[in-house]
């Protein structure tokens, strides 16, 4: 088994360039925008247009999957080696909505390069990031002369995930068994920076939940009855109040069975990292840190759990005032998992500690959605340290570790189809996702196409000499 | 000075009660509601209807007075006796919004009288309580042969007290020097119940502020920023939470400077009343009691300072989840005050207090609306003391005591003309104030009117003696 030469994989990627910048652009002129029904044409067109792309680049199998919602794309390449690991990656064709009167300096379904920079939405967020693995099995192919990849490789690009992904979990059940793999590569995510290429290796999970207070029948007269009944505002605000103790740590007893404590090396690596707490105040829009004693801001977001309120809202909330004693009060609260611990051990602890705190006089109703689990990839996992290569090569410099402070469908995939995630994303902060001007770097999204091209290899090499 | 002949006074008022009720229920017919502008004609007509009927009961003047709102009316009868005392009597003719299908078993401005009850929107709030006084006048002059009361009467009956009574203060500011009164009694008041009649001895004051508390400049993404950044919802929970300790005292450092307590006769006369613990928590649609330690529901209500959230919101309160830090938070609040109690030292405790419990990297603004100051009529006072006498004389039982836990315009009138404020209503709770089938008992009505009859010679009285 030889490595991948990295300069003919470079050669390749360069001739390629043009032909692949112009087919990523004619993809970001379909503006495939989930959230608003006008473009449910568009997201359906963004589908066909991948599928038929995905053929073109010698996938056997491309198919559009539909979904009560938004349709996906499958695609599958199996390798020349039945004994190959199935590598399935994650990705969606689904964009964020845009219109160039939000700040655009250019249309934002007409791609423009400037700089260096490919502008339009979704460059980044998240077409670029699923175009690049196209390119890159091809990369692969030439430069080691295979006729299939080193890995069973398949594809499943969503349409939803800017709309929260309401079918995605069910798709991925329904389809389980073609999707199964030995591990998933989501390439969704972003790097530190341009000049600190990184590799994410976790999630937060997520536990959300509504609790309803209620006090009087109906609103009452704060004159006639006030400071004689107990009050759900206040009652929830007492609640919301013993969410944290004095440490900023959440009060709610068992939360944190079961965490993953961060190792010495994790923090180590973290604390490596160029942080810069102005710049990040200013990211945050906010002016001063606050979080759980003992702990920095980047283990805080990415590593630790929190409890966090969302919304508050009870009584009058109009102008000017009206004295009642409001009837009810609602607080929702998000709490973020990590590595550990269990949603339904959670959802368990916050229900006894809040029919704990709620006063007599009170009646509460708590009501979780669904939840989503965090997912960790052990720093030591060889189709990480697979990925870490990969990306050394293609860089050309040393590969640091984050994680991602927020959750997101990859922890479906872990959890339906028992297999390890893996992160593979070359954006970077300045990126602009969500915001005006989304633009990818060219130079970075080519990096991103020559880690995919030596990954397959490595991956294929270091797993059977792991299993 | 003889005391008035109950007897004679009781005859008159047999012989004129048709012809009362008759007119009264004129006046019930007249819609005058403040709140809707359709029917701001119909509030005109009902001021001009009162000054014409207080004139045909004698009153040498009797005004229609503007406001920027709905009109009052003003009206004026000198006693015969320079050196007597002036006494202001305060009602309203504007009523609640009212519809036949809100429950009503009749027209709501078509008067009937049902088992000895007149019922109509107004009946007993606040015109029946007005009215009595047109034929308490006459009878106290009937029974005594005077031509002119033994009291300088005035009158006057604002059109704005059901939509807050926003042009009041500058309407008693302007006409000071008309109104001015050694005592004012309000007559927009009820009794303990149709057993147990009483007389109110004080209001609560008012005092209501909103603070609103700024995080990040935008809403931020809980799952990038949260569990590292101060959530503006959690600081407001966080300040409501610290507004009271553990024994429900409100916890604003100096909130309590000056207060009144309460003497033990005045706890003896409460603890009187026949308290009904399960009817009042029906009354107060609540399930159960709690308030300050220490204290009984009434002295909470009637005669302790309070604080109490009127309403609470931040962030996201629409269904479902977002997972957000919020930007900011606000919260309502406001305090019943008591006698001893001054609303600008209120203030500045509760602004120092929430300055102090912020946290860094929250920014908070208070806003205070204009305050109600309390008012409170000793026990002693001797014109209490003639109100008491002359009930008891209408009533032949114990008048016993009460407050009133609310706060109203009554405090306008104490600032602005420096005069004590009495109370005099005879309305009972089943009336059904501000809801459907309103109305007033026609015997105590009667014997608000006997009791009007009785007082003006029994102040003039013992008011000369006091003084």
């Amino acid at each position: 088994m030889s490595k991948t030469p990295d300069s003919a994989v470079r050669t390749y990627i360069q001739q390629q360039r043009t032909a692949f910048l112009d087919d990523l652009a004619a993809w970001l002129r379909i503006p495939s925008v989930s959230a608003q029904p006008e473009h449910a044409a568009d997201v359906r067109r963004s589908a066909e247009w991948l599928a038929a792309a995905l053929k073109e680049t010698g996938f056997p199998t491309a198919e559009v999957w539909e979904t009560p919602g938004a349709p996906a794309v499958f695609a599958s390449w199996p390798s020349d080696d039945p004994e190959a690991p199935t590598v399935l990656v994650y990705g969606h064709h689904d964009v964020q909505p845009a219109a160039r009167e939000d700040g655009w300096n250019s249309d934002p379904f007409d791609p423009v390069v400037r700089d260096g920079r490919l502008y339009a939405r979704g460059a980044a967020d998240d077409k670029g990031q699923v175009f690049f693995h196209t390119l890159g099995v091809r990369a692969h192919l030439a430069a080691t002369g295979r006729t299939a990849p080193a890995v069973h490789l398949k594809l499943l690009v969503e349409g939803e995930e800017e709309s929260g992904s309401p079918h995605f979990r069910a798709l991925v059940e329904e389809h389980a068994e073609r999707l199964a793999a030995d591990a998933v590569i989501v390439s969704d995510t972003g790097m530190w920076s341009e000049d600190t290429p990184t590799v994410c290796t976790g999630m937060r999970g997520l536990a959300e939940c509504e609790i309803t207070l209620y006090g009087p029948a109906q609103d009452i007269h704060s004159g006639s009855f006030g400071g004689a009944v107990p009050n759900p505002a206040t009652a929830a605000a007492r609640l919301v109040a013993a969410l944290h103790d004095e440490h900023a740590r959440v009060a709610v007893p068992g939360f944190y069975d079961g965490v993953t404590d961060l190792t010495g090396r994790e923090r180590a690596l973290f604390a490596e990292l160029p942080f810069d707490e102005e710049r990040w105040l200013r990211t945050a829009r906010s002016t001063a840190l606050h979080g759980e004693a003992g702990y920095t801001t980047l283990e805080r977001i990415w590593a630790r759990p929190t409890a966090e309120v969302n919304g508050i809202g009870g009584g009058y909330q109009g102008p000017g005032s009206k004295t009642i004693v409001p009837s009810s009060a609602t607080v929702k609260l998000s709490f973020r998992l990590v590595a550990g611990q269990d949603p339904d051990h959670v959802e368990k602890a916050v229900r006894a500690w809040a029919a704990d705190q709620v006063p007599a006089g009170i009646r509460h109703e708590i009501v979780f959605g669904a939840a989503t689990r965090p997912c960790l990839t052990p720093l030591d996992h060889p189709a990480l340290q697979s990925v870490v290569r990969a990306m050394g090569r293609a860089f050309g410099q040393e590969i640091r570790y984050t994680r991602e402070g927020g959750s997101g469908p990859a922890a479906d995939l872990q959890e339906v189809l028992g297999a390890p995630v893996l992160f593979l994303g070359v954006s970077v902060p300045s990126d602009g996702w969500h915001a005006p001007d989304e633009k990818v770097e060219i130079d970075l999204l080519l990096k991103g196409v020559e880690t995919a091209a030596h990954l397959w290899g490595d991956l294929a090499e270091n797993w059977r000499d792991a299993h």
